[in-house]
């Protein structure tokens, strides 16, 4: 094993990353659905060691039932059912800080790591779009800023509540009649802007003292928030030199805000498409491509960029006058990938869906496992990504195929572990110790 | 088999139903906080072909730390693990109208729906006190018909997105491209007094088309909003003749609502006190008994009957100027019972703080398992119960008594089933139809 060690995240959706999977003969289209499914996914990525597993979530039900796999199971639901099934690998899920109330998701994480055993984060995001927000009484989405502060205050608030329990608050006398100390609970008391939350928690203080937080909005707004409270960051990333940006940038903003940078992991999306040889590796990208239908990219690509239905064509490029990303509002990273992709490569819109399609902006990745595993120890050694969000195109082949193929060469060139050691939660995992409680008395020396 | 089947419920309670069994020597203090007792018991209650299991809730950490064990993990976490590690009992947990956001909530029994095959159960609760207010933001309790108000419209919004997808709405057509058919989709376009939400669930219909409804409030709104929505209630009755007017009661609220009566099952809740002979019943009860701390219990007891701290005293009885219950907000129906009960037997503060110490106002009854049968077997056939709710005082072994030695003589008088039949949803174990979908087509005759 190399010193520093090599993270490596399994990002499960659906039938796999590829919008097109669920058209391949061998994918069942009610996957999504199926706890099984999810169990066979998260038992491969404990075979190859991950780290952790992840589930994205929006609250709302995404475009067109039409077009391809639509609907979901709740995340932290299906988490736990996930936590039963598992043994080791972490349990990342992700949840909104705009439609939840900081003390129904800060008893639902900590008692995720409590049934767990300390292998729950939380993935934070702010949820753009106006669809959810019209799912909570909303007329529409808030503003970026506005969701973020709220997000902030969030956490603040949900810190206090995992802290306010003392670890060693029960006595359990059972003579005296005394099962815990109550001067060592600390109702939070908070009165902000954004939320008034009087009391302690109802769950003691998490196994990880809290979930793991991770963060993968890369708009200024987001940057700023995951160099405060970020442990792990998900970005997609299209170049090295970009992820090196990137990932520079993110650690000096961790040190500037008095934190060590060793404790925020950056980790990149690639999406791998893995073939015995190069062709043929290039052959399985092609079946793929062959399977979007573009008029419906089209429509999602007229939604991400802000223009009304029919204004793009496929054979065109860009626009030259789409509006710069203060402008807009939600999705505010992805919308100046995409648009950075487009130029950068003088792709067609047809040839933009196509880029899309694997990833939505992620690396796409096509080689044998040796150039996969390549490409993924530069990104490491080069200071672009502590580790890598694995987003297998197809599922569950394709993660079949990078624990069989991928991991075994990372694995001799001395990347990733070859089991599990005796740190057993997912911040042991990830090498961040469990945070201090704000509110204990410090131990005297 | 008698034609009418009578139905059991295990309530869960952390070390028991009374509130002195974690002083027991038996007694695991931590074990409220631990997934490995409820799994036990999960599948003790099993073993005795138990219809469901229930675990109550209200997301505030109640009471003092320092008298008794405190804090749980919060119910659907702990259901989902449950529904892993059981095969066939219903899982049926407590959620607030009051304190969550509709499209969450429904999402999130849904989820719990699917992953457990049709085992979901919703105790729908309003919940009463001010301290599970000012954690959401509220300076105090809403008044109770508020309360209520809002759970009939929740309600109505929550079977709006279980019904949003039609069963039906997956095609799957690879070839053509087209997964689901979106004229199957009906997005419930809710504009009501408490709740605005637009879109369809991100989730597909439940297994059993909703989760099963249960419902535990017994004051008049209570009584109202069962009579509507509730498929089961469980209630707290302390004489047979109370509870054979409950049920009577309750029955005709529900013909009068348009509803077959059958389809709503009254489970009053049982302490039983089993012993191989009736003294060594009641010297079990003895000895909770004499583990109360009768001031922690004075406490309480204030709290519910609205009076200051201080002002009732243990050797006297209850004041004779206590407000009627039209007057208290929250709780209500308890609050009848045990100001009723100290009347009716003429019990001074500390008697009933002892009567109270076991069940909270629900029946408790020492006595050998034949007696026990006897009791349940009298009330089921003299129509104040269609099932009960077994509240063992210590657990985990009062259930392990309960299934070993009362579930055989129930079985032997041809009560309850001797093994789980092929009904496999929850809604069937209670003899429920599926209920249709108020979107869809009615099919052609």
């Amino acid at each position: 094993m190399s010193a520093r060690e090599l993270h490596l995240n399994a990002f499960l959706l659906n039938t796999g990353h590829h919008e097109a999977s669920w058209r391949l003969p061998e994918s069942d289209p009610h996957a999504h659905l199926d706890l099984a499914h999810y169990k066979r996914l998260a038992r491969t990525a404990e075979r190859g060691t991950f780290d952790s597993l992840f589930l994205a979530d929006s609250p709302v039900l995404f475009g067109d039932v039409g077009q391809r796999p639509a609907g979901t199971l709740e995340p932290l639901t299906l988490l736990t059912a996930l936590a039963g099934a598992t043994e080791h690998i972490g349990l990342i899920g992700t949840a909104s800080t705009s439609y939840n109330a900081p003390y129904d998701l800060a008893r639902r994480f900590a008692s995720l790591d409590h049934v767990s055993g300390g292998r729950a984060g939380w993935n934070i995001v702010t949820t753009a779009g106006a669809e959810a927000a019209r799912n909570f009484g909303l007329d529409g989405e808030p503003a970026h800023a506005e969701r973020y502060a709220r997000a902030a205050e969030f956490l603040d608030v949900a810190l206090k509540l995992w802290d306010s329990w003392e670890d060693d608050l029960v006595v359990a006398d059972k003579a005296a009649g005394v099962w815990g100390d109550g001067s060592r609970l600390h109702p939070p008391r908070h009165r902000g802007t954004y939320f008034r939350v009087e009391g302690a928690l109802d769950v003691p203080r998490p196994p990880q003292g809290h979930p793991l937080l991770v963060q993968a909005g890369s708009s200024e707004d987001g940057k700023r928030f995951a160099a405060r409270y970020a442990e792990a960051v998900f970005t997609a990333q299209q170049t090295l030199a970009g992820a090196r940006a990137f990932h520079a940038d993110l650690k000096a903003r961790v040190r500037a805000a008095g934190r060590d940078p060793g404790h925020l992991k950056v980790l990149p999306g690639i999406v791998p498409v893995v073939g015995s040889t190069e062709a043929e590796a290039r052959r399985a990208e092609q079946v793929l491509a062959d399977h979007i239908v573009p008029e419906h990219g089209l429509r999602r690509l007229e939604h991400l960029l802000r223009q009304e239905p029919g204004t793009l064509r496929l054979d065109a490029r860009l626009p030259a006058d789409l509006p710069p990303e203060d402008a807009v509002e939600g999705a505010k990273s992805r919308y100046t990938l995409v648009v950075e992709l487009a130029r950068r490569e003088r792709l067609t819109v047809r040839q933009l869906i196509t880029r899309l399609g694997g990833g939505r902006g992620h690396l796409t990745f096509a080689g044998t496992p040796e150039q996969v595993a390549a490409t993924i120890e530069t990104w490491f050694r080069s200071g672009a990504a502590d580790g890598f969000n694995i987003m297998p195109p197809v599922l569950p082949a394709g993660l079949d195929t990078f624990v069989d193929q991928v991991v075994p060469v990372l694995r001799a060139r001395g990347l990733l572990r070859h089991e599990y050691g005796p740190r057993r939660t997912l911040r042991g995992r990830y090498g961040l110790p469990r945070p201090a409680n704000q509110y204990a008395t410090p131990a005297l020396v």
